[in-house]
């Protein structure tokens, strides 16, 4: 199957796309309340790609006493749009997907990887995997964005 | 068109089950920390459908100045849970799909309504729409319900 | 719930829209082989919705001796398709997720009525419901359409 | 992200476990008349993966002269019924969610590469790719299958 992740496109970085990636990320970090609100952390950017982490905290559990669905969505959702905004085009959620896999607990450490399995025109498609600490998949999402003809930065 | 909604199952409702999903409702809510940390206010509940709303703070939006998408996602997997569990029989959300149809802007109300389109054997699906206060749609959500041998109350 | 139905913007139809509708569905018809090979009929067309029907024959059957899920899936994507270029704007599906219901078994006639939820911009979701002849639902499919600067007819 | 991958739960597959895939997979193959009807090859098949391929001929071409949706997703379909009923428990798919990366044309050769992504209790989650003969990706399809207690074979 490692045939299946090599057709994966993958253009060159250049340091100047990097750059420009690095600049975004902290661009878009400093206005996003909702991801400060949540801990969220911007562990790296780069060109259609993204990694974020986040604690669970109490106030994340739900009436069933684990981690809210819609926060472990919110965590995906985060790294999604830094990924696909990290080109510098500003670009929106159009429609996502999620299975949740198992839950998430008190106190554990949740982290969200984007990477672009699509860029055509002006829609793309991007998978997040949320992993806990052990590297247990929590959730798969999918992502499909659109990108408006405006700039982040 | 209108024969596709007849189409619906839609159980009778007997006082009893009424009575049953508002305790299940109010036993949620009770311990639901993340819905309480959001503001989520819990509007109606009956067996198969809720009704929930939330007005957008400062700190739900995100880099591009509008409400982050994972907030509405959560605000409609809350009203999701309420509806698959009013019948209480503790169930947990499988998969989750959501479409972005118009941005939320600070100080809107958005209101999430839950239906039951199916329920057959361990698992359902509802469809939840997001609406603003003109009653338009501000996201489309469909979610896959897994319901486990436990009860909520 | 009524309330939500009624939030669905549903332009006025005038007899020129009709007329184009029908116009575009005739000769999508006349060109869509797959549909034809598969006995899809298309009943109805207007601008943003469309309701087409096929009967289960013995080689759409699958491995577990119902209807594969593809060629329900199938069904409910040609109504999608028509009811997304019924305005005569080249549109082709990005994104669509399907809840199976229920079996569909051999001599069984299926209906998919596609409706318009959203249309802003490029992009528009459909939802389309495929219905036994019992009225009972065999699939919820919900479609992302992509408006090309093209046209149909 | 080489890491996201090797975080997937790959059993070990003895060659029993092996046999028993391939078993069902020729059991199924041998009724299943819709992947026959549409010229589906089974190419591989082991415990939660399988590989099936197609090439588009003229009847599978829809209104735009391009190979229909949906019968791309019955493609993927397949290879996603094969790999989660590989192991005998007799599975049904619940919900699936595809993107469409680009258009198939006639003559392509199509390949569907399905792999598990999750199993736990009776519900599983899987990843296919639709890649065309040039290896780029024509879709991408996640299934969420449900185990019942029948077996195949």
């Amino acid at each position: 199957m490692a045939a299946a992740r090599k057709r994966r496109a993958r253009p060159s970085r250049t340091s100047a796309d990097q750059a420009l990636a690095e600049r975004v990320g902290h661009g878009m970090y400093a206005r996003d309340r909702a991801a400060r609100m949540l801990g969220i952390q911007l562990d790296a950017i780069a060109p259609g790609v993204a990694r974020m982490s986040m604690t669970v905290t109490r106030r994340m559990l739900n009436g069933h006493a684990i981690c809210h669905g819609g926060i472990i969505f919110t965590l995906a959702d985060t790294a999604f749009a830094y990924a696909c905004n990290a080109r510098n085009r500003l670009s929106v959620a159009l429609r996502c997907d999620i299975s949740f896999c198992r839950p998430a607990r008190l106190g554990e450490v949740l982290t969200a990887t984007a990477e672009e399995r699509q860029l055509a025109g002006r829609t793309g498609v991007y998978d997040i995997t949320v992993a806990n600490a052990a590297g247990e998949d929590v959730a798969l999402f999918r992502g499909t964005s659109y990108g408006t003809s405006g700039t982040v930065v």
